[in-house]
């Protein structure tokens, strides 16, 4: 079975419906097992990361990058950077604000630039953009026109159960295709 | 009179509406004289941009960063780098691209860089997001909800005729908010 | 007065020598009183904030970005934020790691993203690069080639007192640039 | 054959060197063959570029971002990007500047955000730090303190000639790293 793990933090319950979609569509790929593990509960779950193939990495993009409390999390990894424990594993992200843009490419940039840190090789969406022409929609996948993870929008006036279909099926892609690189490159370092 | 500078290049003429919007809102300012600069045209320029006390920069997105034409020009200012002649000047940058995110910031961000290595002040947006609640919509200033610079976003099967108006009202509201800044960030070096 | 704050983190010491070196630089302007504040207490700061016409922001660069308690910080300020208390204030930042790149730029592209979230105005480093000739060295000012703030680089087998002085002055030159801005500004706002 | 291309631009020399200092780690894994691309001559090299398992991507970073020679190369690439067709493909980067930080990661974060618009999968550069302790010195590899890709510095008053042997060789160890990876990620390809 090939690994996938993914760890989030969410604030008001957004970036967890986000996270719950990507751990769908990774968990529905033939000979895989993906866990769904929040920051709050992260110290009992190092060793399921060690064991990952791929770990998708998700927050909300406070004030124009990811939240602290998943920074508080990026920082303890600095064990495990320490030993390049995470050194091939493939990564991904995934990140959620107010507005359309919200900066949330900060966010991404910021989970890459730590994902090379950690020596890991970096998953892009695999989307082409949606909500583009004339006769697109809010109801596109990939509406928002990411490319780096997965980008949702929620209205700051509206809980999760307000989040738009296209974002969440957006986030379930992500997972799928994270997990269908991993089952593939997993096979080909049995192989090597 | 404070003057001020816009340069921008356009591909296919929804930068340039962009730009002209920008321009209009700079030029609305009581006792600012803007110029409205296309890179094609630079060369015959530089005279203007010495003597500028903001010069505005805008372009495309292409392929994730700012269109090439434009980069040439930000290459040829490595003249101006290497005497400082930038020094302390304001700046401010607008983009646009097809998609609602389209990776705009990164634009926006690769801006502000070269604007530090002039050594000029960057100003920000300074409007809130629209379009980020269940009673909002594309027609609200704003409704990319970008911070760093004003973002523009082109239908890719529509000419710039059918540009939103609040895109171009939130690239006028730069020109106007860079404009004030200016004036009084002038009149404080008059006075010292 | 002009008044200038500095918030800072700093996990061994080594950005809180950088964060007094930014303080000494500032408070050595005319006419200007400069305000230390580390993020451990800045609860009893906010006050203060309110009041600076520039605040300038300081933090290690741990994995990549800003250490998590500068980022509790900031995802604390977005109280400011939904008043825009702090529109127009200028803004500046330093970063410290151990090693010479060491993604530092990220750092302060997250600090700018964040600024102009809060509708701030940036000010950048205004020195030219030391250390990047054949007559060059690590003593140089800026030696760490940085524009859009003042970085620093530690030696991860050694404590704060090892810091290069040549860091330590380009942390000093950006509180002295930033409160000179700051002083011309305010005169500007009082005039007007 | 696992095939490796690179496509580069030099303006003075520096880059080039880095550039043949990949192509050379590349082609020293077995069962790999790497290409060596300049952008000016890579009209005759679409059909390498289509049939290469991974792309590594290099140019000197000028005022902040990448040349604008190579934007030209990048923006033409919009043709690729219209049929998605090196989606999945691996891909990595490297850049040079006068200066130790020079703002060198802002080319790389552009190169990782051109690469994921292109749907491609990031090789980080996979070295820890050197040039970062007491006992360490420019002669460590990867001096410079980078991991999203390789960097160099070349003295602004030297030839490529001049270049520090620790960059090629950290320019060689990516070349070496992508094709490891390629050939692994190929013969996963094939037996899928």
């Amino acid at each position: 079975m090939t690994k996938i793990a993914i760890v989030y933090h969410s604030g008001y319950g957004h970036t967890a419906e986000q996270a719950k979609a990507v751990h769908h569509g990774a968990a529905s790929v033939n000979g895989v097992t993906a866990k769904l593990i929040s920051v709050a509960d992260v110290d009992n779950h190092w060793n399921d990361l060690d064991q990952a193939e791929a770990i998708i990495f998700g927050a909300p993009t406070y004030m124009g990058s990811l939240s602290a409390p998943f920074k508080g999390f990026m920082d303890a990894s600095s064990k495990v950077w320490f030993t390049q424990g995470w050194k091939d594993k493939l990564a991904a992200g995934f990140t959620n604000s107010g507005s359309q843009s919200g900066d949330k490419l900060n966010s991404l940039v910021q989970l890459m630039v730590f994902a090379n840190q950690q020596s890991m090789i970096w998953v892009s969406l695999g989307l082409m953009p949606g909500n583009n022409s004339s006769k697109g929609s809010a109801n596109d996948l990939n509406r928002i026109g990411s490319y780096s993870g997965a980008m949702s929008q929620s209205n700051v006036d509206q809980g999760a159960e307000a989040m738009l279909d296209s974002d969440l099926k957006t986030a379930e892609h992500l997972g799928r295709r994270v997990a269908e690189v991993a089952r593939q490159f997993q096979a080909a370092r049995v192989a090597a």
